[in-house]
C-alpha cells in the first residue's frame, strides 16, 4: 500500500485540487508506474465535465501517461522494474474472453479505463495490468510520447484496421490533438494527406505538419470543388459538420472513419453511402499489440506530437489553456521532484 | 430497327400503358433480347412516382429480366444468338475506366441504369451492352429468376463484399422482394440467419424461408434482449426503424450494411459505432462477375424468389398488388405469344 498523490476534480466542471489516496495492494498481474509525464486530451475533460455520463466524482483524469516500472506484481509477465512504458486509455481487461485471446483486448466486455471506475495519471503513481503497460522504445522523447499512448494510437488504429494503403489518398478532418498526429502518420504512411479544417489559420500549419493540401471543412463550395477526390476520410472532430459534405469528398468505395464521439446524432444521407458503396465507421483505442507497432513505427520516422508542457502543479492552468482551445496541439503535465502533488 | 412493344407511366404514378417506340439501330457492342419474363422491383415504382428525383416520361419500367438473345452486334464477345441471359439493374458501362477495367463496372461513372434515360424490360425487346447480359444457368428456372438479377444480386453482393463467413451471425432486416432473397442466401452461405420483421405474420414465414430465428423490428425490448447478437446485419428496408437499437444487436466489430435507399436521413448514435468498432456500410447492384457467380451459387443451392406471376397485359394490376404490400414475395410479369403488348 502507497500514498498516491493525485490531482482530482471534486463536483462537475471544478477546478482540480490535490487529493491523496491508498494505492490498495499491487495486483498480481500488475505493475505499478512512476508517472514523469501525461498527456491532456479531451476525454479528460469530458469526465470532469460529466460530458459523456454523470461521472463518479473525485475524477483523477489522466490516461496518456509516460512512468517508469517501480513495482512487479508476482505473476507480472514482460516487463521488469525499471523499464519505462506507457498507459493509454485502458489500464486492464479480463485476459480471457474470446476478444482478449484474439488479440483484440481492446473490445473486452471487462476492458478498463484508466479515468473510469478508476484514478488515473494526473498522480505520481499509477497501477496498470502488465499488458496495458507498453514498453517505450529509447529514440522515442519521453517528455513527449505521453499523448501518443491515447490520441497517437487512436488515430493510427484505423490505418491497421482498414489495411490503409501508400497509394490511397487520405484526408484528416479537424486539425487538434488527433488530427495533428493523424496527418503525421498518414504522411508518414505514404499517402496524399488532404487536411479540413475550419480554422483559416491552421491551413499553414497543417501544410507544415506534413499535409500535401487542405480544404475548408465547413465551405461547401470547396468540398464540392474536391467531390470524388479521396478514399479515406479520418474525422477527428466532436462537433456536427455538414457529414453529406465531407462524404461528398470520397470516391467510390470510399470510407468515412470516426475516432472521436461526435456529441450529437450522425445525419446522413443513405443515397450518397449506397450509389458508390461507401462505408462510415469507428473505432475505440488500439489493443496493447497496436500501440506498441504504433510506438515502433513513431520511433521510426519520429512522429511526436507537437506539445506544450506544463508542471503538473499547474495542471488547472493547463485545463484551462485547452479549454479556450489555444492548445497547439498537445499538453502535457511533467512530474515534479516532490511528486505530483507539488504545488 | 424494330418497333418496341412496351407499357409505358406517361406521367407521375400513373397507371402503365401501351407504348410503341423505335429501337434505334443496335450497337455494335450490344445484344438485343426477346424478354422472357420480368421482375418488378420497387426501384420500378420508384420512377413510375418520380421518388427519388423528377423522372422523364414516358417512363417503361422493369430491369429485372429474362430473356433470349435475338440479335448481337458485330463487336460483340462472348455471347450467341439463342443463348439466354438476364438483365439487372444496368445495361451498361463505359469499359474503359478504371473500375471497368478493375472489375468493378457497377462503380463506373457513366454506368447505365436499365430504366433511367432509356426504357426497360416491360417491354418485347431490350438491348444492353453484351457484359452486362449475363448467361443464366441451364438449371435455374427462367421463369422464376428475373429477381435475382436485381434483388437477388443486391443481397448477394454484401456476402461477397464484406467476407461474409459460413461462421457468422447474420441478420436479415425487412422480409419483402430483398430481405426473402437475403434470408436465403444467408442460409444456403451456412451463417446462423436472424429475420428481423415488423409484420408478425412474416416470422412463420421467415423460418420456412430459411432463417433460425426471428425478432421484430420494432420492438425496442426484444431488440434490446438481442443485443450483442450479431455480426452482419443486412437492411432490405426503405423506411426509417430504430436505427440505434438495431445496431445495439451488432457484436463488436459488427456490421449494419443497407442495400435499400432509406428515404429519411439515417440518424446514428457515433458512441455505439466507436466503443465497439461497428461499421455502417451500403451497397448497389453488383457487377457483371459478381452476378454471374451469384447465379451459379444460386443454381447449385435452388435459390429463387418466391413469385407471383401476371401476364404482362395485367401489369396495371400487379403493380396495384405491389402498391398494396400484398406481394408475397416478387412479381414477375411474363411475356405473351403476340408479344409483350398484347392486351
Amino acid at each position: 500500500m502507497t500514498t498516491i498523490h493525485a490531482w482530482a476534480a471534486t463536483e462537475k466542471g471544478g477546478p482540480l485540487q490535490r487529493f491523496d489516496f491508498d494505492s490498495g495492494p499491487l495486483g498480481e498481474e500488475e505493475v505499478a508506474i512512476r508517472v514523469e509525464h501525461c498527456g491532456i486530451c479531451h476525454s479528460d475533460l469530458a469526465m470532469i465535465d460529466s460530458e459523456w455520463f454523470p461521472s463518479t466524482y473525485p475524477v483523477v483524469p489522466g490516461h496518456e501517461v509516460i512512468g517508469v516500472i517501480t513495482e512487479v506484481g508476482a505473476r507480472v509477465k514482460g516487463r521488469q522494474v525499471g523499464q519505462r512504458v506507457g498507459i493509454g486509455w485502458h489500464t486492464g481487461s479480463c485476459m480471457h474472453c474470446g476478444f482478449c485471446l484474439g488479440g483484440e483486448q481492446h473490445l473486452c466486455g471487462q476492458r478498463q479505463p484508466t479515468i473510469i471506475g478508476r484514478h488515473g495519471g494526473f498522480a505520481d503513481r499509477l497501477h496498470a495490468h502488465w499488458a496495458w503497460a507498453v514498453p517505450i522504445p529509447d529514440n522515442l522523447d519521453p517528455a513527449a510520447a505521453g499523448p501518443l499512448m491515447c490520441g497517437g494510437g487512436t488515430v493510427f488504429l484505423p490505418f491497421v484496421l482498414h489495411s490503409i494503403k501508400p497509394t490511397d489518398r487520405v484526408g484528416v478532418v479537424g486539425i487538434g490533438g488527433l488530427g495533428h498526429l493523424a496527418v503525421k502518420f498518414a504522411r508518414a504512411w505514404g499517402c496524399e494527406v488532404t487536411a479540413f479544417t475550419s480554422s483559416p489559420s491552421k491551413r499553414e500549419e497543417a501544410l507544415a505538419l506534413g499535409a500535401h493540401k487542405t480544404l475548408s471543412s465547413v465551405d461547401t463550395s470547396e468540398l464540392k470543388a474536391a467531390a470524388g477526390s479521396l478514399d479515406f476520410l479520418q474525422v477527428t472532430v466532436g462537433a456536427s459538420l455538414n457529414w453529406d459534405a465531407l462524404i461528398g469528398t470520397l470516391a467510390a468505395k470510399g470510407r468515412f472513419h470516426l475516432v472521436g464521439v461526435v456529441t450529437d446524432k450522425l445525419q446522413l444521407k443513405s443515397g450518397g453511402l449506397l450509389s458508390w458503396q461507401r462505408s462510415v465507421s469507428a473505432s475505440p483505442t488500439p489493443p496493447p499489440t497496436t500501440l506498441a507497432r504504433m510506438l515502433e513505427f513513431a520511433a521510426r520516422h519520429q512522429i511526436l506530437p507537437q506539445v506544450e508542457r506544463f508542471p503538473m502543479s499547474r495542471v488547472n492552468e493547463a485545463l484551462d489553456h485547452l479549454r479556450a482551445n489555444k492548445a497547439r496541439y498537445r499538453i502535457v503535465l511533467d512530474a515534479e521532484t516532490d511528486g505530483a502533488a507539488a504545488s
